[in-house]
């Protein structure tokens, strides 16, 4: 799995526009992320570059691409990425060379200045037509954690380390970042009750998930070997899988959570493209000396060395009072996306390994991302055992799940030496009751 | 829940279209299914008419139609029944007036004949986009006999009465009836086997489910009631979920059924509407007398007259080893729609409880149908007990799961005294290595 650097990713390079060069800016000139913002009422592809967004399409009708470059950003035009994803990787790093070129410093053009609008006020929509989403249960902590509440003697079923577990999620409820979250109703069983009522959840949580876009899909029946995997990979996105864990428990047996997750689940807006994130690919995670053998389909055994992503991972939680007293959002749990048992190479092939077709802009998210230990867990299931032990925030409030007027943002970025730093900008959602 | 007749029920109406009239046609005009035709290699919307389609948009053209009737018609223009799906029961009405009147004995036109085309060479396509696909758990008898393989003690689990249990399916890979059948690859774990193997399924299964379009759908956080979920049932189509026994028992917990069930899911290329269905509306089965008050949004205590549909469906096998004898598709299951725990009403009231949002032409499927004997059970697993006891075929074979060419068929129709025959058509897929 090589993964070649090239003059788009120069930590060295600067834009000429504002706000791109600012230290610990998400989107510097390395990044080049991909959305979808609203300009006069109609959906526009943009590149986040500094303070603002490339509007890509404008830039290809001003004369900003050639060949392949023009190509892809003319199939833009449609105002969804889904066109621009089914494309495939020649096509995606030519668009980013020439993207990187006419906005780096020194390369300004009039005609690109005025492709650009102002990202603070654009307002965001979901980047793809999402056909299809599936989540995975990628974490051995989250798996561990959230199976020993169920089953304290055997917390990791069987099948984990044999292959990444995931489910179909609901694709029609998954939103952009921003979309508030009416909390759900729905049937769940009390504690020591001996039937199930019908009402609000009582137990409202939050999932940081990190998802990833498909590109070219793949025709029913063929699958896509492991070795493939990155040519079908846009990009990159966080994901927060809301849950509501009363009515989780409560329905997922015997087929696996429904209507505890179909409420809403929030991406973040931008795609972080797979080529961007090429400097901080890192050696897949030690799955640790008990590890079977892989089967051939899943088998990373010859080269571990590009299969994890170094990407840091923050959650915030703002209280109603917090933000009546002006108190900034509390960073309550961190964790980093490069300790996952499974890549995200082996859930594509996995998904497809049975002959299921993926199509270009289907979400494949990770299922929670947790760290070891309580302080990286992903979700407050895990961060207040099952509810028992409540979060204590600095003002002296406290939450055992979430509160009508909570407010949760998840933040990632990636940094190392050697590299300019990249950031995936925010997801956020405010629970409304 | 009324359910009221009109002209267009009338059993004693004939049709001036040939095979319409035929004792025992699924498609007299007392029917007009919905489904979508290649004409010109291009998707057409048609109504199935004896012998012929109809080309719906065309007929419109052709002037056959006035006030929302022509309204419906041209909703059709995309060679998708979405756009109808969405304009809700007044307007289904309409057409299906329009199309009752134009069709029926003396209704003749000549431009309405120009508008048909042999049903016989029709090439079928998927009725819709299905942007979603869910799947339901409503058989008791096949919850029941299921549950019994995996837990003897408490087969049936202690949720399955108080809601409608259901999951996300996959819908990328939903196809229209004739597409052939991929044997699915993955991963399992044999009997008495310690490590998981991957290869073809060896416990290749068919399931006998009803499906229904979404009409209207909800907007994200609002419920639709129990009283007004007719109003967003466009109509029902038989479904096979074939199913891959050995990867479903190895992936299954905790997330529930994935690539033993993504790799196709076949669906009836005819659409029959609600309101043709209209005088086969029953009683909702009798849930006997152990069962639970139901919680306010799934109650139907109130009206329970017609929250069943009498539909009577039938599975046929046909082995190589018969097809190249000449003998015809054996009848092994057959069983009756209006046995199911949970109506279709409390379905789609139970998948909005929680404010997920439903789109036009969303499909939403039954789960297996299974009769309380062997002979009506909808699945081989529990026909064949697991596979311990093989199917027996009048030529000596035996199947306890399926082989590659054999082909299983669905068939579905309605019949009362007073009332004409209608029918579903076919739903057929043949497995290949």
């Amino acid at each position: 799995m090589p993964v070649e650097l090239n003059e788009t990713h120069d930590p060295l390079l600067t834009s000429w526009v504002a706000g791109a060069n600012e230290a610990g800016t998400d989107f510097p000139i390395q990044n080049l992320p991909y959305g979808v913002f609203a300009r006069a009422g109609k959906p526009r592809v943009g590149v986040a570059i500094g303070d603002s967004i490339l509007d890509v399409a404008e830039a290809a009708q001003a004369g900003s691409f050639t060949g392949m470059a023009e190509v892809s950003a003319k199939a833009c035009q449609s105002g969804q990425l889904n066109a621009l994803m089914e494309l495939g990787p020649d096509y995606w790093a030519a668009l980013r060379l020439g993207l990187s070129r006419l906005l780096r410093q020194g390369g300004a053009t009039k005609a690109a200045e005025s492709c650009l609008v102002d990202r603070k006020c654009a307002q965001m929509r979901l980047p793809a037509s999402i056909s299809n989403f599936t989540d995975f249960y990628t974490s051995i902590h989250h798996a561990t954690n959230a199976g020993r509440m169920m089953r304290p003697d055997a917390p990791l079923l069987p099948n984990f380390k044999h292959m990444p577990i995931a489910y179909h999620g609901r694709a029609s409820s998954v939103a952009v970042s921003g979309t508030s979250v009416r909390r759900p109703k729905g049937q769940s069983r009390a504690k020591n009750a001996s039937l199930p009522s019908y009402g609000p959840t009582q137990r409202m949580d939050f999932e940081l998930e990190v998802g990833f876009y498909v590109g070219p899909g793949n025709a029913i029946g063929e699958t896509v070997a492991l070795a493939d995997a990155p040519g079908h990979i846009f990009g990159l996105s966080l994901v927060n899988d809301w849950s509501a864990r009363d009515i989780q428990s409560w329905e997922y047996q015997p087929l696996g959570p429904f209507l505890a997750k179909s409420f809403l689940t929030s991406v973040s807006p931008w795609i972080v493209t797979l080529e961007a994130l090429a400097p901080f690919r890192v050696a897949a995670a030690d799955r640790g000396r008990d590890a079977p053998d892989l089967l051939a389909h899943l088998d990373d055994a010859q080269d571990r060395t590009h299969g994890g992503i170094h990407l840091q991972l923050e959650v915030f939680l703002q209280t109603p009072k917090m933000r009546g007293a002006g108190i900034s959002p509390e960073r309550i749990s961190g964790s980093n996306f490069d300790g996952q048992y499974w890549t995200i190479f082996q859930m594509l092939a996995h998904h497809t390994s049975n002959g299921c077709n993926l199509l270009a802009g289907d979400l494949v998210a990770s299922g929670t991302v947790s760290g070891s230990g309580l302080s990286e867990a992903g979700c407050l299931l895990e961060m207040t055992l099952g509810g028992t032990r409540p979060l204590a925030l600095p003002n002296g409030e406290t939450r055992s799940f979430l509160e009508d007027g909570d407010e949760i943002l998840f933040r990632g970025f990636c940094e190392r030496t050697g590299a300019a730093r990249i950031g995936f900008g925010e997801c956020a959602g405010r629970i409304e009751g």
